[in-house]
């Protein structure tokens, strides 16, 4: 298998690492990339502090016949990772996560997905669509993409995320996209997925954290307004932020309008953050990210 | 008295309106303004809703020997202010308004403001400084305009507006800007200027109101951060925005990268609002601002 | 028919008007639309100099039984026409434009097009669309729209262009849009639609008119690409730019990143533009546009 | 000597290389510092092409004792130098870059430069500034930097580069900024200043190389106006781009509103190309930067 710009995806990796910082750490793994006949394609790192501080690193690389020794070299890691106290993995091109949507009434952030998904920009198997609306079952079905319908309401919460949860586990899902899906998940639902569902927010956050975020950037008279896409934690709207963006507006917009100029907003911030988070790009440190571009 | 592109500033004026809506209010101002000798420069027009809202209208005109028709022509219009319900004001360019700045320890937004008005940006007479710090005293003298230090705290806050007072009154001064003046104004002296007064905000509200705007940035782990200028009213940080912009940052940026880029958005975006202030351009509406551009 | 914020698009309209500057155009036109029972929802004006310019309006009406009253005020209005110099036009809100669509084989701009006009925001009939390829017939299809394959090289222009302007003819097409259509349209086909041909082009015109902008772009090692859109004139990419936008890139972007990037450039830049048309906000003035935001 | 950040500079320094691609480099530099007491504080790199292409890297460190240990490092260096075919460079926080500007009449690029740089922006010393009109000297040296008046024309340009080398070396510059210098420097003068001459040029480049852009630009009708800050190379406007950013206009914008808002755009843009210059965050390419945020 050939990507687009002629590199085997078979032989290449990434390895993410997270460790008390001092030095020789990035010594040490380049040494003991190169012993594993492993070149570095891109590697970027960060320091939370020079003295003292956390230590970041990721690192793609390309090995020959990488698929017949990435155990071993797995294997062989553990010794170093030891050593230097390391929080770390291993992921491989050719292992793609996959991926389920939850979607509401809404269709534009799905769609974009979709579509950059169709596209080749998003390396993720798109599994399943989850929503408590019918009316994004034809599309998702032209795309070949398995979609079902569970009604949601307060009164029936637990019942419907058993019931989520179950085809989570069914389609073996790495990663929950929640694509402006309006129902709250309980601490239970979310304590199953730590740092792997990404939701979007329609504000900039913190501002107009919980409902009608366009309503009342109306009322208090906004210039900009914006998008926010975060990892779910159990505090609404407080998981750590990993993309926002803004678009500009004008007293003349209406709340109708800043919906409208909002979607467009929603629609990049989300993707982007589904797209680093799919290349690994994304380490969660305390309530930030620390996003590899 | 010519400006840079040709216009005798001596005939030019500006009229702004806010009146309930109905038909033919463009009709009876444009009449009036043809039967006055009156050439529309420039026109903007904003209605709330197209029934039964509220209309807003700013008109640049061009009047042949404006100086002696001025005042009879404000004395005509007062019979269709009085038929309309209007809620209205003449400007003349050749009335330049009076600014005094309020600064405290960091310069950059005083500087931003001399700087753009030594190149003639800023349609206006500096006429005071007053800063609780001496350290920008020789800057602003050395533009020639008097710098008044005037040391300030909580204790002595109710003298210390007193004096602020008597030299606004001395000075004559039509807008006071809060260029990073980091005391805080009692509603007795906001009192005294009513959406007379802007303040640039570091950050972008309603995130992140009140004090330490850029370390409770950092601690949320935000991707843009922004300023905002606004009117000041009695509620700290709840006036009407002018106008708001963002910069983006990332998880390296500290609290004093934050600072140093955010300085860079508070300069530009404290600008503008003083430049469409001077101009005419900003009515405000309850607690939001209509701009035109 | 009432649109999403409850207005009656039956008796809504747009005036434009260009024609030399003098006193009174506003106060004329006001008075005309008073007469006519019309109340000016939207008023926007520009004249490009003061003194013996050009004066260009665009104002939005609502006019009760507008239907019934059009032709007579269409009627009325050529008095005033003839005594300003006025070329105008009137449109109602009621003849929604007819649009056609050419492609080539990049699909990104066509199907954000058909997306924001099935979301509404594009006020306009898609009534087909043309490409010398097979592959976006289904998704065209899936819209219910009508999907024409031409083949096209330039051996045969001449016979692909007579049968491009007789299916133009047959649909009835008012505006039509090149969403990344890779041919050349020769003069003869270009006169056929004045000012009604808005055209994709993938650079920061001029910046990189003509053939392959990303890779003459790439090869530049500029810092930012851009998308601009325009009316497709007898010169190629020389056209009055209706709007243009950028995005940033970096050294590690090859050619193929971006057109990645790009293409959300194009897309949104295009969508605007045609918005803007639709809209009636453009008034082409030699080689450059008025846009009336 | 302490920067805001408590780091001691005496022990910083940064290592920049360019060598052909292969695996082990990273291992190679990475012992390397770790074998000399040296702590990577942050790193980025690039690879032209996995295959067969050229790498580039830049690592800031931290040593102890790096002043008493920066002869015997950088003789040790030679030899991997030679082994991994590598153009590279030491530089040191402590060797602060001396910097000259030119300018001639607007003084905007230059203001900015001598704020950031009272700031602590800009981390070195503007030892000479020359000009070939007076009106900047009084400003110019209330900063307590020499001013060297020399009047430039065609005619003249001989004689005159020939004072202006005689000051470069006076005055030992490494780097040399026109901000906004409008007389064209020859091959000559450029030879002897390789990658260490920053210009800014005050249109989106290569879109109106040469004189007179804003004029241009204003004639094409474009809707976004530009800067760019590139390297000096003997081919006017088409040397290596540093940075570029734009600024929205439209058609109320006449030729000395682009100026002034042009001015903006140039400030930013410049100062930014500075700023990465002296922190060695630039590698030239051909005709290309790799700049490393």
């Amino acid at each position: 298998m050939v990507d687009k710009i002629g590199k085997n995806k078979d032989n290449h990796g990434r390895l993410l690492v997270k460790c008390p910082d001092r030095p020789g750490i990035v010594a040490a793994l380049s040494n003991f990339l190169f012993e594993h006949h492993s070149n570095i394609i891109e590697s970027s790192q960060y320091s939370s502090n020079p003295e003292n501080g956390t230590f970041f690193i990721r690192i793609e690389f390309h090995t020959e016949n990488l698929q017949e020794n990435r155990l071993k070299m797995e294997e062989d890691f553990k010794e170093l990772a030891t050593r230097f106290s390391m929080n770390y993995r291993f992921t491989y091109d050719n292992d793609r996560k996959r991926t389920a949507i939850f979607v509401s009434k809404e269709p534009h952030c799905l769609m974009e997905l979709l579509w950059e998904w169709q596209n080749g920009d998003l390396d993720t198997d798109i599994v399943v669509v989850i929503s408590n609306h019918e009316n994004a079952r034809g599309m998702v079905e032209s795309f070949g993409i398995p979609f079902h319908y569970i009604p949601a309401n307060k009164e029936i919460r637990k019942q419907v995320e058993t019931e989520q949860i179950r085809l989570m586990k069914e389609y073996h899902v790495d990663l929950l996209v929640l694509a402006r899906y309006m129902q709250i998940l309980t601490p239970e639902f979310v304590r199953h997925f730590p740092n792997q569902i990404i939701n979007i927010h329609h504000s900039f956050l913190p501002a107009f954290i919980g409902a009608h975020p366009y309503e009342r950037a109306y009322d208090r008279g906004v210039k900009l307004i914006g998008a926010t896409s975060h990892y779910v934690t159990n505090d609404l709207d407080e998981g750590p932020i990993i993309e926002q963006d803004i678009e500009r507006v004008d007293h003349r917009d209406h709340v109708h309008d800043l919906k409208k100029i909002g979607r467009k907003v929603e629609r990049r911030v989300l993707t982007k953050a589904v797209r680093w988070h799919l290349e690994d790009r994304i380490i969660v440190e305390e309530n930030k990210t620390i996003v590899f571009h």
